[in-house]
Formats: structure tokens, C-alpha cells, sequence
């Protein structure tokens, strides 16, 4: 087995997130006035997908220890039926872990460092890596797919990916 | 018309709660350790309901400016196509106000104080009170309905009622 190869860690950014997914965040472009005048409302900012007669979209709370870095990435998952989104409620930077497909399998990892105020919405099939949290245990509210049928699929890849230190601000 | 009535602020706890819908905080009892161990799940803390064919389950940022106290409660609403959820990720403790229903009109609203860890999901047709937000601005991850039809309906109170001076821990 060759050496792991080491992967570049790009902030995240709608444009760049864009083959995956979509970021979580007050776009202005998305912003209606509501509650008359009281509140700004981001709206569609992720739509959850659900596919099944008895699928419901569900809200969860994850609470994701901190990875050690330099990390190993070894694998990856995804989601057939149904999207995931994940946002931050603990204002701490984390990482965003996703591939494209090739052929039925996640190619090369991409890395992406979320702020503490962005979260991410996984399209359905995505391939992404488990929550990585970074620097203290963190919550995330989780928007995704409940009912039947086996939604994840799991990919090892033959070699592992590195995640060397992450220099944050947080 | 007579004097305003002063409502009740009582403390946000799941079973006060229950005629309304659901509190979004890490309930132990809901919890599964996932990603091999590294994340606990607080399971389906929160379903969403979206009515109509076209119907989608959407995610989207609300930023809500402060109430002024003593506030007067004037009028309620619901959406009669769709729950939404309210989850607070500025951690500053916020209002929740609700009424059940009366023969197609909103009751004597209760209030509850919710911490800044603390959402909730108004089920589909629950009568509440736009976001109420204390002390400062402050952001609030919400899952709703998008979809054709009217969703919105709103009540006016023949006599208003009042919420008294918060004193928060914040």
C-alpha cells in the first residue's frame, strides 16, 4: 500500500459545495421580511429529501466528539433515501467531509472548514464522511430521513486519506 | 374593553409542552451512540409535517429582533398545512406562546421561557405567536412546510394580554 495521501482542507463556500449540496447560512438573496418587519427570514436555505410511502422527515440533535488530528479518513457513507443536514448550535468550526460518486464508489475526499454559523445540507446518495468535529465535544441540529428500508450505504477505501493539524480560529 | 390580562411565564418543560408538540433539546431517552461510538443521537426529537402533493420539508434561518417588555400579545397564528420548528442557535433563552384551540380561535395564550439549548416544534395547526426573541437579536434554525396553499392563518384578540418585564439569566 502506498503512503496516505494528504488532503487539502478549502474553506466552505456555496459555489464550491455546490456538486453536494447546499450551505446552510443567512444568504441575503434568500432574505424576506416576515413577522411584520420583526423577523428575516432566509428562507430554502436546504430542502430535505425523503423518498418512501412511509418516510418523515425528522429533526435530531447530534452530539459529535472531537476527532484527533492528523485524521485518517478510511470511509465514507451515504444516504439513498433521504438528504442530511447538519448545523452548528455550538458556534465552534468543524469539518465537511464529501466525495463524488464514481461509478458506485466515493472518489477523492474533499475537505471544506465550516465556521461555527454554517451548516451543510447533503443531498441524497452524497457520499460524506460522520461528523467531524473539531477541538471540543459539539452539538448539530440534524434535519433527515426516517422509515424503512436500509439508508446507509458504507465505502473503505483501499487507501487512507490524511487530515493533517487544523490551524482554526476558534 | 376591559383591563389587559397578565399571563403566566412558566418554565419550558416537555410535558408542559405536549398539547402543542415537541421540545427540541438532547432528550437521554431518545439517544443511540452512532459513528462507531463518536456521536450520540438524540433521536427524531421532532417530525415534520407537510401536507399537499407538492409539499416540501424546507430548512431555514429566522433572525428575530427583540420584543420590547412589557409586550402585548395581540394576535396569534397557524399554518393549517404544515408543523415548523423553532431551534435557537445563539444560546439566549426566548419565549414560546401558544393557545390551544377553541371552536376555530386561539384560547388564553400560555407562555414558556425556553433556554438557549431549548426548540420546539409547533405541530400542524397549533396556535402561537411569531418568534418571540429576548435581549438581543438573535438566530433560530426553523423546519417548516413550502408548498401551494393558503398556510398562513392569523387571529386577533378582542382584548389583548400582557407578558410582564423577563427577568432571564442571560
Amino acid at each position: 500500500m502506498n503512503a496516505a495521501a494528504v488532503l487539502t482542507v478549502r474553506p466552505l463556500t456555496r459555489e464550491a459545495f455546490s456538486p453536494f449540496g447546499t450551505v446552510i447560512e443567512p444568504d441575503p438573496s434568500t432574505m424576506r421580511l416576515i413577522n411584520g418587519g420583526n423577523t428575516e427570514r432566509y428562507h430554502a436555505l436546504a430542502e430535505a429529501e425523503a423518498a418512501g410511502d412511509d418516510a418523515r422527515v425528522i429533526v435530531n440533535i447530534f452530539r459529535g466528539s472531537p476527532r484527533a488530528f492528523p485524521y485518517t479518513v478510511t470511509m465514507m457513507e451515504r444516504h439513498p433515501f433521504g438528504s442530511q443536514s447538519f448545523s452548528p448550535i455550538d458556534d465552534r468550526p468543524w469539518l465537511v467531509v464529501v466525495a463524488e460518486d464514481e461509478g458506485g464508489r466515493p472518489g477523492v475526499p474533499w475537505v471544506f472548514l465550516a465556521s461555527g454559523r454554517q451548516g451543510v445540507n447533503y443531498r441524497r446518495n452524497v457520499w460524506h464522511h460522520p461528523l467531524m468535529t473539531v477541538g471540543e465535544t459539539s452539538d448539530f441540529l440534524v434535519v433527515d430521513r426516517s422509515g424503512e428500508g436500509n439508508n446507509l450505504e458504507e465505502f473503505f477505501y483501499d487507501q487512507p486519506f490524511i487530515i493533517e493539524k487544523l490551524e482554526t480560529s476558534a
